[in-house]
């Protein structure tokens, strides 16, 4: 019997799919919305977290440290992500999650049976879909220092607020908005934050 | 019998969701995703359109006009759509194309069911959890000419080319930008565009 503890924020649509799983004679299925994620975690201790990438709060951010605690007893869950190629900066976070399973939420469910069995043994599961996500998850051009910069910039921070923020000179954060737009071929600050956040960087 | 026509951009999830439905004795489900629904919807002659208002398409605003063609037949589809009370501009896109039906993706999915059979009987359908999502749309505070300059804005666009776009001058779109940043309670052109996205009026 394999626990599986199914993580996705629109209540509606986990139900549903949580029904679908617990059709199989060898899953046992719990369904949590991210913010009750790290808890359940802890009490279910499921073999193998299924997690959708997309996440309502956090900016959209999802919490997979959550899933994933450091020292957190002796076995963390195996993590699946139910991820999107056009999004390639959640695949590089769970990538750094450690996720085992990588299932294309443009394919077909089976392929989410076949990602939560395999990866309940400890074995690696990509779907080839997500590929191209994955080259352009590799190809991301921003340092960590230039995504916090941009990170405030997009929640709407000024230049002075960014610069007080991260310990910076004005003229620094200048200087990494300029390589930001730059780097994300974008025409301006605006157009920086938009490109970044379509594709998951921020 | 009622002919669903099941409108959703995640082939995984929409697959799981026409699933379910079809369990159900009277009803006859078909699904694609938004890019695909204008040509279904001739074809099929649906009795209810159920569909996402999250579309991955078009800056992740629906095209809600492709599911009621006007003066497209004898009679236009029924629409329902999966909303969600802190996405208040698309409720109200919803309403504006003529929506019937509105189900709460937090709620449960035996209100989806419930929502269909009442739209096939050309009777309104609202989850109660909706009502604050009413209530903000209701209160959108831009008009449509300064939706049109932010549109333009969080594309990327300079006060420059907003201007050409729109045969407006420069100062005017900077009025423009002022009054809107003032309406939305932002702090800066940014973080307008940031809170109007957030609240789906972009």
């Amino acid at each position: 019997m394999i626990r599986v503890l199914l993580v996705h924020d629109a209540c509606l649509v986990r139900s549903v799919l949580a029904q679908w799983l617990s059709r199989e004679p060898d899953l046992r299925v719990e369904d949590v919305p991210w913010r009750s994620a790290a808890g359940r975690v802890g009490a279910v201790r499921p073999d193998v977290c299924a997690a959708d990438l997309d996440c309502s709060d956090s900016y959209g951010l999802p919490p997979l440290g959550d899933l994933c605690p450091r020292g957190g007893g002796p076995m963390p869950p195996r993590l699946l992500v139910l991820a999107s190629a056009h999004r390639p900066g959640l695949l590089k976070r769970a990538l750094e999650a450690g996720a085992l399973g990588y299932v294309d939420k443009a394919g077909s469910p089976e392929q989410l049976l076949r990602g939560i069995r395999k990866v309940a043994q400890g074995e690696r599961f990509v779907n080839d879909s997500l590929g191209f996500g994955f080259l352009k998850a590799a190809e991301m051009p921003l340092t960590r220092r230039e995504l916090s910069v941009l990170t405030l910039a997009a929640e709407g921070a000024s230049v002075a607020e960014i610069a007080g923020n991260l310990h910076l000179s004005h003229g620094t954060v200048r200087n990494y908005m300029a390589a930001i737009t730059r780097k994300t071929g974008a025409r301006n600050r605006v157009d920086a934050i938009r490109i970044s956040q379509g594709q998951g960087w921020l």
